[in-house]
């Protein structure tokens, strides 16, 4: 990670990276966690991370906050730069994705107003945050590459699948360069090397439209009853540790409840089915 | 309405339909509309209606003070009864559907704590307020068989259609009489009675898997970003006035507001997508 960070940090603003002997913090602040690692320049240990689980539509005030906080967990010392990728400016919060880089390159100057900020841009480069805020498509959602050049390091020829709580990225690798078909949301939306299906939070109607039920099958009340996660959790394969996001219905991250929720994917619960019954629907959603 | 309604409650309870000269309150109570008709004995004008929109599950406790602003919507006047019928109880607001029929139930007798109430149930009797909640499987979710046997006696063999904002109800009507093969609304999901599709509430990601962009396809963001009523609103088909749900992002019902979230939907915005093809996304949609 360090040289990774260190190299890429070099190559984009042609900064020397031999600025001290402070760290760095990599940042991914995505729409419903935010995410930070450690680089200690000379460390050989393996880098500390801390994450937040935050949804940034929920209250997007309290992002600055939620960044000192996660820097607050990472330890004491001096930072040398943040360097950061973010999914978060897709959020229903923001009009545009330039908007939502912005808000977000705003939230780290004032969480962190003395130090510089580096923005990863899809290509391999870190920007400026005035770069990253005229340029945004440049620097949204740029995660996936950063991702891909590290494992391309490792394995120069390989495709890679990455999958997250609520997207999949599948990206191909070749000559230790991702050579991915498209490059904002969209376009690997269309390349099929971006799927929004999830481990966690993918609602449960946008796997499947009908579910087995008495040997039969009904069809899924599209209505935000229940995510993958739930089914993941129901069928033991989840710990409620894991469960980073807010349940649908706010009601706790047990089995029972999660049960409960995947239910009423056919207008069901507890009273009309049994705890078999909602093992299957489990089952058919994972 | 007032012959289908008094002879309904004549076939449930037993009770003499001529009680006085006030009138009858016919209730629908779901999950996020609430309405009414007024049914004056011996009148012959149109029944006024009145209907407010309350999402249940964003504040259950307000749903008696909803009651009594719609049934003082409906005029002055000596209410004999309220006559109910409910899909309320499957709101994420109730574990059970027992819960939530009690809950509905409840808060009648708060609001109208001097006034009989009648509940429809699937099979077309009305029953007490104490067998609803004994049995609240025949109560729940019963209105389709309401509007069924109404248009059972005007047309005795038909396909009875009822699109509404989030279902819609398909109901064989064979000599008068609703002949569905599922009585609950899993049953009903499983015979393919009930549709989770209608034309405003139903979240895109439900509805289509794929949409066009730049003469290919690209996956849906399945992350509520936009519901098929923004689809009807862009492209003209439905007035604002008549989008009678919150938008799922909060901003404001107008074409410009609908069409950032329809270009959300392959996580685009107004900078990545033009205008013509936000339209494009919202025909496919439709």
């Amino acid at each position: 990670m360090r040289g990774f960070y260190g190299d890429a940090i070099t190559r984009g603003t042609g900064r020397d990276t031999g600025r001290g002997t402070g760290m760095i913090l990599g940042w991914d602040v995505g729409g419903v966690n935010t995410k930070a690692v450690r680089i200690d320049r000379g460390g050989d240990a393996p880098p500390p991370t801390a994450a937040r689980a935050y949804e940034i539509q929920r209250d997007p005030s309290r992002l600055s906050s939620i960044l000192r906080a996660v820097r607050g967990d990472l330890g004491d010392g001096r930072v040398e730069a943040h360097a950061i990728t973010m999914t978060a400016e897709l959020s229903q919060a923001f009009r545009t994705k330039r908007e939502g880089v912005s808000f977000v390159l705003d939230a780290f100057a004032d969480a962190f107003p003395a130090t510089p900020l580096e923005v990863f841009a899809v290509g391999g480069l870190f920007v400026s945050p005035d770069r990253a805020r005229s340029e945004p498509l440049t620097v949204a959602a740029s995660n996936w590459y950063a991702t891909a050049a590290l494992v391309g390091r490792s394995v120069p020829d390989a495709l890679l699948i990455d999958i997250g709580t609520t997207t999949t990225d599948i990206i191909p690798i070749a000559g230790g360069v991702p050579v991915a078909a498209g490059r904002t949301d969209p376009e690997r939306l269309a390349s099929g090397e971006l799927v929004y299906t999830g481990a966690l939070r993918t609602p449960a109607e946008a796997v499947a439209r009908a579910l087995p039920f008495r040997g039969g099958e009904a069809s899924i009340a599209a209505d935000g009853f229940a995510l993958i996660g739930d089914a993941h959790l129901h069928l033991g394969r989840l710990h409620a540790d894991e469960y980073s996001v807010a349940t649908v219905d706010g009601r706790p991250v047990t089995r029972e409840f999660a049960g409960e929720r995947l239910a009423r994917l056919i207008c069901g619960d507890r009273d009309l089915l049994t705890d078999a019954e909602i093992d299957a629907l489990a089952a058919a959603l994972v």
